[in-house]
Formats: C-alpha cells, sequence, structure tokens
C-alpha cells in the first residue's frame, strides 16, 4: 500500500488500523522554534473521538496521543515528529460476524480483490479510525499558522441546511450543539433527524463548509498543484466524502461571466468572492471557502442481504457502536486537513523569496 | 514554481506559457514496447485545440506535437518522451493593453503578488494553453490503457442539463456536434445558448462528466491516495474548474444509508452504484463517473472596471480571440487527465502482485 | 527536518532521538502476503545493537521491536508497517557536560547553526541510534527478497586489511567473531588493534564491504536513479561515512579500457566483473559488491580543547559508553540499506512487465 | 523508466537519447527574479562539449541550448524553464555494426533485459550525451547561487596524480590547459598520457577533484538526506563513475579519532578540516571538498571479443568518435551535479527560518 503520507515539505505519514495495538505517524518538516500547545492538541483529538454526545457513536476511545520525538522543553526541534494512539477499546468480538462478508459499500470487496487478504477484524487502513493520526497533524499546523483561522462547521444533514451564507454566523457557536452547526435553530432540526434516523437503525449523510481567513497571498501553485486543487484532494481523502466545490462551486457553472467576475476594490480586495479566495490557483487574500460532501454511513443497524468471500448470498446486520451521522465528527478532520495543505503552501512559499 | 508535474510512476511534467516559443512536456515512466497511433494524439490535440467551431475561439493554433524522444521504430522505449508543441500565432499586441491591468478573476493579481515578475503577454503558465501538454501526455495513457474506456462530454451549460442518466446516451455522439454533448437535442439548446452569450459579449459555465469503464478492481490506494481523491485533484487542476463529485456526489449527501449502499450480485458486481465504482478509494470493476463544474471565463467582451498595479481605477474591456464557453473544448482535457491518474496507479498495481 | 524518509516503492520514514522516549518507523509499500520471520527481524537488532562484546561499546539498550500495524496472522497485509523501539536506558546525565559544548567533529554545531534549538542529551537525530531503525526495515526488505544474497563483513580496520577477494571468504564466518571480519586470522588482529586504540582511549576507523548475489538482472534506472548512485547515497546516508566506491572503484580510475572492459561469456555472463555487476546503471546478474569508509568515532575518552556556543575554550573530555571501532556495529546497517535500496528497484521494475 | 528527475525544490528532468532529434529538460523551482546570463550558460555547455581539443571525442556537436520557457526580458518568471538542445550530428552509421551486439562494459545487454528493446543508435539514455541538460541546469543554480564558489578539476589520470592539496592550487588555470588540470606540469604529464593511449587505441581513467567555498553554514539534512550522501548520489549518476569519497574519504577510514578530529578555533571555523565541511550531513561552513573515479571509457578502438543477442561470440571494433580520457569533458559536469544539489538545499533550507 502506497500513499501513506500527505504533503512535501510539512509531511505527515500515517499507520494503523482499527483493531491493532496504536495507530500514529510522523510529521516530517515541521520548523524548529514553534512553542506547541499539547492540550490544543489533545482538544482536538476529544473534537474528533466517538461517545460525545448522543448523537454519535458510543464507542469509547480515549485517543490520548503520545509524542516520541520532536519536542524538546515544549518546542519543535525540528526533528520528525513521531506519535502513537494506543487502541484501548477494541472489541474483536463484535467483528467476528463479518469475517468472510463483504459489507455493502464498505471496502471489504476491493480490499480482498486488491491485497488478497485483510485484518476482517476492521476496516484496516479504510476505517475512519485513522484519521485520529491526521488530526494530530492538524492540529500542529494550525499552531504553526496561527494567524490563520480555520473554521469548519456541518452546513447541511440530509435535506436540512444552513440558510445564510457563512458572513452571517458565529463560529463561535459551532462546539456548543453535538451537530456542530453555528447556526442553532438549525442545529436543533438536524440533531432532530438524526436521533430519528438513529432509531430508525439508520443513517444519513451531509455536508460541511468550512471558511478560512487571514490568508497570506500568494500560497499554491499555478498548475498542477492549485491551492484548491490540494484542498480538494486532502478533502477527498476523507472517508466517506463524495465532493467538493469551492467558491461559487457547482452553482457557478450555471452563472455567467459577467455576474461571476470578482470586481477589485483599490485596495487589490475584491466586491464580491465567488472565486472563494483563490485565482489561478493561488490565494488571493480574500475568505477561501468551500463545502465538502459526506454520504450516509454505510454500517446500518437493518438486515441486509450482501454475499461472503465465495459469492455466496448472505443476510448481514450492523453490529457494535456507529455513527448515524459521520459530520459533526468529520469537522475536526476537514480543519486538520485543511491546516495540513496550508502549512505545505506556506514553506514552499518561503522558498521564493 | 513548482508543481508542474503529476503523477508518480506514470509522470507528466510540463513547461510553457501562452506566449512563450513552445509549450512541452516530459512523460516519464511509461512502460517500453507500447506501440503508439501518434494520428490517435494529434486527433485528441484537434479536440482541445481552438477555432474548432463557431461557439469556440477563433484563435489559430496549430498545435501539432513533435516528440522528441521516447519513441523508436513506432513503440515506446521505456525512455522519457519528450515532446513540444510551437507556439506559432501568438499576437502579442492584443495583450498590450493589460500590461499594468489585474484582469477581474483572472490570475494576474495572484502572480503579481506571488513572483513579482510575470510575462504581462498572457496568463503565463495559468493560460490554458498548458493543458495542451496534458492532452499529449492523456492520448499516450490512453493508449497505454487500451482496455479502458474513457469518455467525457459535456452535461451542462448554464442552466441547460442532460435530463438522462448517462447509461441512455450514445457516446459516440459526443464529437457530432460543437458542444461536446451527446444528447442532440440537448446539444442544439447548449449551442443556442452559448451563440446568444457570445453575441453579448458574456460567457456562460457548464459541467462535464466523465465515465470510465472496464477499470480493473483494484485501482487506488485506501488513505490519502485515494482513486477519488486523485481524480478530483486531477480535475480541479484544470482551468477555470470549482467541483468535483463522483457517484452520488453532493445529492448523496441529502440521502440514508438504507437507500444508498450498493448491494452486491453474487459475483461481486452492484445492483446499483451510487459509489461511482469506488469503494475505500479502490475501484470495484463498476462504471467510475464523476463530473466537474467548471465556471464561464473570465475574460468577456464587455467594459469592466478594475485596477492596475498602483491601485488605480481603470476601465477595461476583453480583446483579442476567447470562448465564450470552455466546457466543448474541456471535455479531452477532462480525459486527458483521468487517464494520467489511472494510468498511474495501473503502474502501481503492478508492484503489489 | 526533511529527509527522514528513504524509497519511493518501499519506503521507510524514521522518528526518533538517542534520548527521547522510543525510535521508530513506518514502511510504507511493503506487498501483501509476505510471512515475516519476527525472529529473524529481531536477530538482525542483536547485530547492531551496542554492549555484544568487550570491543563494542557497553551501554545496554535491549532494543526490542515492537510492530504495531501493518502484520496480521504472521503475514503482512500491505499497510503500513508501524514500529516503536523503546529508548530504556537513557541516561541524561551522562550528557550534561556537553550542553553548551560543541563537541568536535560532531553535529553539535551545525545543528545549533542550523535549528537554532536542539536536544542537547545526545546526538539527537544525528546519532546513530536512529540507524536501528533502518534495520527493522532492511531486515524486512531481506525477507521480501528472500532469493538474493546480501552479505557485508569488515575489511579493514585501521591499516589491518584483509588481503583476499571476496571470493575466498566464507561469509559463514562473519558472525564467529566480534569483529564481523569472515577472515578469521585477521579478524584477530583487527581485534587486537581495537583492544589496543580502546586502552589508550582513542577511536579508529575502518571500511566495510558488501557482496549481493542472486540479483535479478534489470534493477536500477539509467540516468539519475543508477543502482550504484542510489546504493552510494544509502551507505553515505549512515552516520561516520566518508566513502563509497564499487566494482573497481578508485582503483579503476588508474585503469586503461583495455584491461578493465568485462568480456561477455556466451550466456551473458561475464569473465571479469570490475563493473561491479552493474553496468550503465542497471544490475547484469553478476554479483554486486562495493566498499564504504568509516571515519573514526569522534567521541574520545582523552582531553581535548573545543569551544561552547559562546565561542569560549573550554576542555572536554568523553564519557559515557562509545564504541572505540563503529564498523563491527554497522555491518547489520550496510546490509539493510543496501536491502531497501534494491526493495524499491525491485518493485520499481514490475511496473515495466 | 523512472529516474528521470533530479531534486525536490529546484528539480531538473531531462529527456532525449543521443540519437534522437534533441534533447533536453524542464527546471522546476527555480525562484522568480534571477538574471540570467546566457553566455555563461553556454560556456558551460562549450566546457562540456566534444571536439574542443586533440584529447577528446573528435564529434562535432553544437549543443546550442535553446530556451523555450521560464525566461521574460532577462530573467527568470518562476515559471519552469524548458529547453532543447537540438542533435544536428548524429551520425547512425557509425552504429549500425553495433545493432545486435552487447559491446564489453556498455549498458546494451542490461538494457535490452530490462527493456526488452533499444534504440540501438546509440547508447539511448544511457549516453553521457545526457550530461548536456544537467550542465544546462547546473549553469542556472550556479547564477542562482552567486555566492558559492564550485571549482572542480582533474586531479588525476590513470597513475598521473597532482601530488599537493588543493589550497595549493589556482583554480584560474584550470581552463587553461586540455585536460583541466590547474596543476601545468602535472597537466603536460597527464596530456601526454592521453595522447599516448590514443594511439593504442586505448583509453584510461580518471579521477576529478571538486572544491566548493563560500558555502552558508546548514545546508543539508541529518538522515537520509545528508549533504555528502545527496552530493554522493549526484556523482554517481554521472556515467563512468565509480567511487565518490569526501573530506578525508578512503583515507580517513585508516586513522584515530585523535588525529581524526577538527577542533574548533573560537570563532567556529575548525583548525583542519578532515570533516571535508560537511559535520553530522549539514555543511559548516569550512571548504566542501570531494573526489571522484571515473573509470576509462569501455569504447576502445582495438579488437575485442563480445556476444550478439543470440549469445554467439562476435567479434568487434570501436569506430567513430571516442573519448580517450572522459574525465576532462566530465569537469564542468560534476560542478553542474554539484550546483544542483546546492541549489535544491539551499532552497529547503528557507522553510526552516
Amino acid at each position: 500500500m502506497a500513499g501513506n503520507s500527505y504533503g512535501t515539505l510539512f509531511k505527515i505519514t500515517t499507520f494503523g488500523e482499527s483493531h491493532g495495538e496504536a495507530l500514529g505517524g510522523i510529521i516530517d518538516g515541521c520548523p524548529p522554534g514553534i512553542s506547541l500547545n499539547l492540550e490544543a492538541i489533545q482538544y482536538e483529538m476529544i473534537r474528533r473521538k466517538p461517545g460525545q454526545s448522543a448523537i454519535v457513536t458510543q464507542r469509547k476511545e480515549p485517543d490520548e496521543v503520545q509524542f516520541l520525538s520532536g519536542i524538546f522543553e515544549g518546542k519543535t526541534t525540528g526533528t520528525p515528529i513521531g506519535f502513537i494512539i494506543p487502541n484501548t477499546n477494541q472489541k474483536s468480538g463484535d467483528y467476528s460476524h463479518i469475517k468472510d462478508a463483504f459489507r455493502p459499500s464498505h471496502a471489504d470487496f476491493t480490499y480482498e480483490k486488491k491485497y488478497g487478504i485483510r485484518d476482517y477484524r476492521g476496516g484496516g487502513r479504510s476505517s475512519a479510525r485513522e484519521t485520529a493520526s491526521r488530526v494530530v497533524a492538524g492540529a500542529i499546523a494550525k499552531q504553526m499558522l496561527s494567524e490563520i483561522k480555520i473554521n469548519a462547521f456541518v452546513s447541511s444533514v440530509g435535506n436540512i441546511f444552513i440558510d445564510k451564507p457563512y458572513q452571517d454566523l458565529d463560529f463561535s457557536k459551532t462546539e456548543s450543539n453535538p451537530v456542530r452547526c453555528p447556526d442553532e435553530a438549525t442545529a436543533a432540526k438536524m440533531e432532530e433527524l438524526i436521533r430519528s434516523i438513529r432509531k430508525e437503525g439508520d443513517t444519513v449523510g451531509g455536508t460541511i463548509t468550512c471558511v478560512i481567513q487571514n490568508v497570506p497571498v500568494g500560497l499554491g501553485e499555478p498548475v498542477f498543484d492549485k491551492l484548491h486543487a490540494e484542498l480538494g484532494k486532502a478533502m477527498l481523502s476523507i472517508n466517506a466524502v463524495k465532493g467538493f466545490e469551492f467558491g461559487s462551486g457547482f452553482c457557478g457553472a450555471t452563472m455567467r461571466g459577467s455576474e461571476h467576475n470578482d470586481l477589485f476594490n483599490n485596495d487589490g480586495t475584491t466586491k464580491s468572492n465567488l472565486s472563494g479566495g483563490i485565482q489561478g490557483g493561488i490565494s488571493n487574500g480574500m475568505d477561501i471557502y468551500f463545502r465538502v460532501a459526506f454520504k450516509p454511513v454505510a454500517t446500518i443497524m437493518q438486515k441486509q442481504s450482501t454475499i461472503d468471500k465465495d459469492g455466496n448470498s448472505i443476510d448481514l446486520e450492523g453490529k457494535g457502536r456507529h455513527d448515524p451521522c459521520v459530520v459533526p465528527r468529520a469537522v475536526p478532520i476537514v480543519e486538520a486537513m485543511a491546516a495540513i495543505v496550508l502549512a505545505d503552501f506556506y514553506l514552499l512559499q518561503k522558498t521564493y523569496k
């Protein structure tokens, strides 16, 4: 398996399966001399971890990150930051019923065909548990980029959407409710929907919007490594993501040039921002904003017909502790990946000066 | 500037600006012994080039690719394939009026701030002319992957959408009309819309859908380098792209797990295909399909107010020969980037056996 | 700090300092389905570890590798193999006298200037303790390449050289003496020299020769990534290495073409092998052999004059437990790096078929 | 074929065979705003090109580099610099006698086995003609690093060595004789030796020493990407190179720590410089110096017995225009590769500040 690294100058490499002894990773390229607030890192871990509220999975994973290198007397030393997150709460028994089954819309089938072997106790590397390591790296990237403000939030669950522009939202409210939707009235409706869907043993999809403010002009490369192309890859690499759009997005594809162009103010800012803060793949200093679509979780608590390894039809019913809706817990992951992408371009930009 | 390469094992590196002497590139990693049909490569170049019909820009660029290495007696030798595409039709005079201007929603401003220097005669590396080199590499990737069928087409222009599933379309019709929409009735409406918008000196956005068939099971890596994440990055790296979705896409984010899961047939195929041919980042052998959103071209033939380098307000009117709608010409570029991504994963997959 | 990864398809990334909590690494790209002999891996760790004999450092480091992922039921799964090696025997007190000192011919000065911060308790990442992680990766690479035989041995210590061609040596004798020299008479002299130098509080350099047999034809790439160029980089990346030569090496630079050319036998083997098994950067199936020069260990048990951070002259005397001669312990490291390089090219070569 | 790129931030990718239409390359990552002296670049090409004197091959290759992008009004724009070097003087007839032959100590055999196809008209990518592209990139790197002084020279031919330390040489004399040896008395002896060997239809090896001065402290990474490891790979990637040593090199392996350690002066410089300007993989500001061993050219003008593709014995006699000794022409190549390596680390170092 390749592709367990992300980034060029600020680079994260992760390892670990949902049911092994530990997850972990190595952050290479973090500059020296950055004072790290370890509590802020752990706070991001807590935001991601299961069991935080009644509407997410009740698995208990303490998700305590242990740093093994690269930090000395509270500061980064410039050497690689190795860390592990022990898996303390694996219940392998929960998964024995799926040892030979291919769960619908999971990666069981593709893993089996690709590798010819798989750790059937969980999703292996396709488990969203892998994202815990990304959150560690993202939390460090955030501290490195302390001027830049990254705020993600749940913008829709099923057919319930926030109906306000992000400028009218108060991001400080995002953490005030279990859905992580900063519009409290909408949050309440979303929570109700998730509860009712959970009762039915079903799951539901949603979207996350991310807004990045105070970005320096000049991040991103104009050809293949456009800032939004890299953000898109980063988001699409998160489990269950089906789509990515930035600025005007898919809606922009229905518009005319005369209404879509962002006219300049004399100071170089723009009157509108359909570009989403990126022109020609390079940040222009305006807010960057994008939206990420998540499918409903594939594991449902209803009986489904599926097949086993030999192609025999079997019945399968979800067991264990799964999320009825993944988007609340994915908010810190979206922020983490955004921070990692920005950190990489931020370091690269230094080489032009 | 970094980021002028794409791919790891099948790798394309490009160079060249819209107004330099030539564009070109190097394809590294193409296996030896592949018989190349050079006419098929030139055919893709013709599909992309300007001046093909009344609804695209009337610039004349012969876009003849000259191969300089890597091919011997009609076959690839395994050595890097170097090629150039001379720029024969630059009219630098066309651009002198924008030497000091920042065109709205172009990369002029971000280039100036990022590099402190730019070739004002054109878009530099942010010109879509760069994609000619991608089409060369994509055409070779297509021949390397001759079993795999890649068909892109225009699925919407402005608010005119094809209202059929792709399974009901005849891809052999895509090239029969200048819009590259395989549904002829819709194509006629799209063409009419583009003509009327052109008359107004305006431009319009649109979407391209791409369908990839006969994909072997197992392409893609489960974590950061998911097949759809790489396809997403590749598409978002094309000029004017604002969004990417695959399978159920943004629509999937409104659905429930019980309706979204793709149930298996006994042979391992699935009854539905909301997954879009990819599960856990790995191809499952079903059709891969995705949709790409393009904004309207920023250069319009109407007067716009903008600023110059010093922040003074100036009026600007588009001159020269520009596309009123970019999607027809972007169809071969979407196919090319898809082919490049698949070629890379195809070679990588060989290392697991 | 960048550069903590080695390899493209078989890739090792390491972390950890000599005085942190643990060392470790991630091996990405190891193919699935390889049965791993964990004892054989631990055996390589024991070969490298300190305290094995009277002529090496008497530090006690159990160096037990703990695998955290990527192995299931005794086989590789194709997922990244994460591992740690706890540091159980740090004696930070040993190093307090050098907190502000720049030890001669160590990396203290360059670290301080490069990073502006350093973990003064040890050599940080420049400590040879980092190579423990390489040995883990190399041991796995060896098992993946079970057909290929990699044998390194000490070929000189100070001015005592083996005076036989490697073909006359019995590699099974290498481990029979603490010097790791397969020629027992020479080994005895080397051991005596090291003992006497140790008594003087001094250190001595040496060379390691490595012979690789049963290599498939075709490994290596002809331009920048020549097989010997990559082997050279891998060896030069080992602590204390000052030189690398393969085949005829520096001696070949004094020869004539008529005596240096390796003439072919009719089966494609060559009568002589001054090429060292590599022609044009590609393995030709003959034995690969190369020689690596190690400088004497910089930490000596004699008083030296040096400077502190502020440029003041100070006296310094080596304390602690250091090797009088590094080459015996470097033998498994040379083999490990050779295995890693070969594993990478071995996987790459599969993409051409 | 992979491996046609070198560098991460300052990256050169090359293409082209000795007998194709052109060689060329792309330099990606060169910062914007560097004033380029194109004559200085062409001067380096002339140093490398054949036919400069009676002791090198008499092939005529004008080796005029044509820049196609990345330079505007005399300055780099930060965009990729594409260039070609037309092959104007191929005499394919010269090579027809070797179409089916495997020349001893050439890459014919390994190419055939690796790729199953080869352009028999020349050495393909294994021809030293490829290095012309490296010289272009190196010449630009030199201009980017204008403070750093890189001087390579021939330090031995056969058994004739310069017997002075480099500090006693006047590098301005290097170009004053065809051997490129700055010690004129030794140069005369070397030239005589080459002439006499040429008359015999034979060839001879030699070494090049390279001295790099005014290097900033801090270049290089402490683990895998040590400055000397990367320099070693770069040198070993040059055709015909068999060995690399820096600082005390192989001689250092015979020394004791007490005599090898470089003691500090109070200003951080060192009294001796056996380290060769690099400690722990990082430049310390002292002179960097290294030595590179080149084997004798494999093509000799004497009859040799060899085999053809089918394993039949055949007689082969060198034809055409070949160098009796490659080291004089390799001097600018060594400098070019050193400059490329330094440019890459120089840009990387900016990311730590």
